[in-house]
């Protein structure tokens, strides 16, 4: 039986990797063997890609970006995330394709057929059985963002890109709402995690 | 005046930054202004990419290859190919779009037409003015480069694979006549630049 390929989505300090951890939690509680991983990294590979494509230091086009994102993506699918459905196991990923989607095509203005293209031969098709994106104010976002620290090259991006990418995402959730559960990331931690799990039988019975 | 657009393509240890550099100093002392560039690198992005790309150590499938070489090009383009042409200098390149369709493709077996769909988007469209093709049987070639010192990622692949690459590349030349002077890289350095130097004025006037 293939297992489950979960991926959270959202901009730049709405809580994906909170709810990530906490959906872990539950899931390996409730008996579920899990691999966790996120973009871009998750790999040898993708590891030293995203320390490129995150260096506040570089100068990068738009479509260079995406390439560096869809090299990593690749990468993972193949040798961590396609090895592990196989195995029966629940995939949770820290981004995925429609990250790209919305960055680099709504974000940055790249073409979405090329975009669709390069992701189809990066992904071999595989998209995920549910997408949690959690939606928030990207003047919130990265307000949190910055008070952890030193912002990435993504994270110093206006807030105009900032916008774009937000509404990017939530056309993806509007056009494929079955893989979609859109939240409200203004709430607290707590509320969304039981949001998640409430949901998840309804996804796992589909 | 648009400048001139050169590139050096061939197989490991075929000479092509040898010839690259005699070439760059006979077309300075004739007056030429001149961009010199290679890839992967030529960027502080493609820099970084090659130190990826072509590490012995890291795992990597072709697909994901092919990306990295492709955003370090897309990114050379734009910001040093493309701005010096426009000011009407010659610009010389060890390796370019060829390469990635002759390692990756022919080399590899990724299809050529995804390869040339993202290479359209990653440069733009554009073509060198002229390819110089230093073809060489690869066992010769790969017994050079080792010779050279550590070998890297690339050179590391086996006889079959690179006997495939030499392949790929004639056919790119077959395809393409005009654009390509195919040399035999058997030659000496002295032979092969004399015969480089001969064939500019046709190149220069067409």
């Amino acid at each position: 039986m293939r297992g489950l390929f979960l991926t959270f989505e959202g901009p730049e300090g709405a809580g994906k990797t909170t709810q990530l951890v906490r959906l872990q939690a539950r899931l390996e509680a409730a008996g579920h063997t899990l691999t966790v991983t996120r973009e871009p990294g998750g790999t040898p590979l993708g590891t030293r890609v995203r320390e490129v494509v995150l260096d506040p230091a570089l100068e990068m086009e738009a479509l260079p970006e995406f390439l560096l994102y869809s090299a990593s993506r690749a990468q993972l699918v193949q040798d961590v995330v396609r090895p592990a459905l196989a195995r029966g196991e629940t995939v949770l990923c820290d981004r995925y394709a429609d990250s790209s989607l919305a960055y680099q095509g709504a974000g940055r203005g790249l073409p979405l057929s090329l975009l669709q293209t390069i992701t189809q031969a990066a992904t071999g098709g595989l998209q995920p059985d549910l997408t949690i994106l959690l939606d928030l104010d990207p003047a919130v976002g990265l307000a949190r963002a910055a008070a952890r620290g030193q912002p990435d090259r993504l994270e110093r991006a206006d807030l105009g890109f900032h916008q774009r990418v937000r509404q990017g995402f939530l056309l993806l959730a509007q056009q494929e709402p079955p893989r979609f559960l859109v939240l409200d990331a203004s709430k607290t931690p707590d509320e969304l995690a039981g949001e998640i799990w409430n949901a998840l039988p309804t996804v796992l019975t589909r």
